[in-house]
């Protein structure tokens, strides 16, 4: 039995769905999130296979994934129950002020439905029941999924899992759905009225055409859209000196895992000229065998970018990888190129997604800092250092002023969910850099702020009123009260 | 002297500027507004009789008005001193997890040069060191303003005093520069790749070709328009029954104010057909005199919107005015129509910028719910009734749905400038749902969150580190700390 339903159906059920969901109570809502989670986690081993079959993804990974997207329902269904993201504001009237103040009071209210679209590479935390989908009911608003075409049959096992759970909750029909995988579903769902906001990871020319369509409506909406990006790490020299070929190392684990089908994989070590990094990188490089990739589509796109990059004037071939027929995988290529050549040619600055990355080898610190001041907008960037060098001070401010998170010492492949992460990032990495796809902050994409003015207090929203009956964090006249 | 540098000088000037405004602590960056506040107050009797002769407003409203600018820059200064608006969210590294959970702090930076359009109806507190410059400089942005063609001598005299004050503070130069008044300097300065974010309140017209042209920039940025609304307050039976006279003059008195050059003015009273209410507002329109309006471009648009208005089937003239050449000055105009005939032309739901309002006549409770349902985005709505009416709960979240804020038994124009205050709504209202031009939260729109992943404490942002060295609110491992 499907799941899908029409673009059509699947938003008159939403709207419909909508004003319940959002008049849920916080802990009522909370109980939805947790009650997908825990029928997800107890239908893992029957999940896993189908995401193994149709990814190409392994056992391990798919199964930590299964943890990692009901950890995510849990952290909104936390953050709902704190009910910060209420953002509560009152402020008392001041009858004798000039002009006479009246009593305020503002509350984020919930946008209505939501379009979610399903990343190819976590068909389980970036995708039918993912990050987007748990921010949006969190929110309030109900999700209207489109599903990707990489793995239907785990869309509608998981959908129904999902779907069933939510409904022996007692939580509204319609308040999550699910339409067709056709590039068309997605197309009519972002130019329907009823929706409000459209959530979407994935890559940038999809991205943007549907951020274009979401823009164009006689009524633009939202369109919060992660489109991937380079995720330079640089090592200063004495890094190099110290700990080369191990740094070259976890680097090129850190771009071949899951294939390199990560919007967050190192797309650039920008390093030292230095033969020993170059040589274990190399060597580590080589030593990684066959992945098959998640989408006949996606590997033809990463094949094109690939036999495009390798035209770039300077670029060297330090381990060539490719496509093998037989077993339908691909090895890793990893290629140098001398820093002169990446400032020359910035289409080395964009995503190729796949098991690829590309060492920039510099030989002056100065033209190192040009390079991080050249970069696009980034999700992410990171410094490997030993703490000390005084070029730290001035290589850290422009990758703060170009990405969304800046690591020392790590790899950015690993996006933690927790409330601090931030997973976003200036344009192009994404198409609105005040948000983020992960952590507890992605519920905020959702919502907007009301003020009541005057309002009686039967007539407010119940969390608005005197007292704090919900019992959360509030300010009070400028002054936060926990 | 003019303060007025081309668009490439200012755009150098701020961008040169923006490190050093970014990285002032909190207590110096909220000295420098205060003492922008202080300059501005001390030069009240020079300023205001500039802004009578530019704007036609009263000596007592402008007055007035420089309280609400130099208000808003210490209510701003509040702000940065609080911290909140810096978003601190700290989570501590679990390295037993799996997978292991690194050191996460999150903290908003600053975008960079904001370009702030200013407005002709506030040529105070919506002008050249208005709300929006008071909120980009809050977030640490430099503001390149782009002053109103309506006040160039205001522009001039206030600019002078705001960057002598913060010179004199010891602020950077090129924290707060302005360009020319023209209609290209406006364009160039949106499509200045070394502007980061655009404040626009204005006409529709003018914000969204402005808001497409940084859309379509290479580096798309955000654009923060507010565009007026209607404004509709509607009554209830019982209200009209009670009061309906008295409701009837709070309305003309609020809908004339400043020749109804207000994005607040309140365009529709929706109420119970009622002939002691009609005949109030009736007398009332037509003892309102003469007034001068803004500009003559103002003045060109609103006598074309009105005469369109009046042509609208069904529109019948209660009070009828128009211009008068000899002393150039409007009288308003009130008419009603039926709340079908409002149902059949949507355009009577837009906003008409000048001394106008519509009574549109309702019998059925119905139809007036249907009206609620068919109202485009607002940046307010109002109700005014007795309580205890069972049509309060079905009208209110319909109101809700579509504006920013909601009123009860009061008027929309005046906007206090609190910490609750949203000054916002959806689409047309402005081009941004989730943001407000008015109260505490406008410094958000500057900002954009960045997580530090596992970085030692001397690489941190000061108000990063251990400790809380700034004092300011925190999250930390999921709990509020204050």
């Amino acid at each position: 039995m499907t799941r899908v339903l029409t673009v059509d159906a699947a938003c008159a059920a939403a709207h419909a769905a909508a004003p319940a969901v959002a008049a849920s109570d916080l802990p009522t809502r909370a109980a939805w999130l947790e009650a997908m989670a825990d029928a997800l986690d107890a239908a893992r081993d029957d999940l896993v296979p189908i995401a193994v079959e149709e990814s190409r993804l392994g056992v391990d990974r798919l199964t930590g994934e299964v943890g990692r997207m009901t950890g995510q329902l849990r952290l909104m269904a936390q953050v709902v129950r704190e009910g910060s993201f209420l953002g509560l504001v009152l402020d008392q009237a001041l009858p004798d002020a000039t002009p006479p103040r009246p009593d305020l009071r503002r509350m984020n209210v919930p946008l209505g439905p939501v379009a979610v679209f399903s990343a190819s590479n976590f068909p389980f935390a970036f995708a039918t029941i993912g990050g987007d989908t748990a921010a949006s009911l969190a929110a309030g608003c109900p999700a209207v999924v489109k599903p990707n075409p990489g793995h239907p049959r785990l869309a509608d096992a998981v959908m129904a899992i999902g779907q069933d759970a939510l409904a022996a909750a007692g939580a509204p029909a319609g308040m999550l759905t699910m339409v067709s995988h056709d590039l068309q579903a997605g197309i009519d769902l972002v130019v329907d009225d009823r929706i409000e906001a459209v959530a979407f990871t994935g890559s940038q020319r999809g991205g943007l055409a549907l951020a274009r369509l979401a823009a164009e409506r006689p009524r633009p909406i939202p369109f919060f859209g992660e489109l991937g990006s380079v995720n330079p790490v640089f090592v200063t020299a004495d890094a190099a000196r110290e700990r080369g070929a191990a740094i070259a190392e976890g680097w090129v684990a850190s771009f071949t895992l899951g294939a390199g089908q990560f919007c967050t994989k190192p797309g650039l070590l920008v390093a030292p000229r230095d033969e020993s990094l170059r040589a274990a990188a190399q060597s580590a490089a080589q030593g990684v065998g066959g992945q098959g990739m998640l989408t006949e589509a996606i590997r033809e796109t990463y094949l094109r970018g690939l036999s495009e990059r390798l035209e770039s004037t300077g670029v060297e071939v330090l381990a060539g990888g490719g496509w093998d027929a037989a077993t339908d995988t691909v090895t890793p290529t990893l290629v140098s190129v001398s820093i002169d050549a990446v400032l020359a040619d910035p289409a080395l600055l964009e995503e190729c997604f796949g098991p690829t990355s590309i060492l920039v080898e510099y030989t002056d610190e100065k033209q190192m800092l040009d390079l991080a001041e050249a970069l696009p907008g980034l999700l992410s960037a990171g410094v490997h250092g030993q703490g000390g060098e005084s070029i730290i001070a001035e290589l850290l401010p422009r990758l703060v002023a170009h990405a969304g998170r800046v690591l020392w010492n790590g790899w950015p492949t690993g996006v933690a969910v927790t409330w601090s992460m931030h997973h976003g990032g200036p344009f192009p990495a994404t198409t609105a850099a005040a948000t983020t796809s992960v952590g507890a902050a992605a519920v905020n994409r959702f919502l907007r702020p009301v003020t009541w003015q005057g309002m009686p207090q039967e007539i407010l929203p119940v969390p608005l009123r005197d007292g704090n009956p919900w019992g959360v964090p509030r300010r009070v006249d400028g002054v936060l009260e926990i």
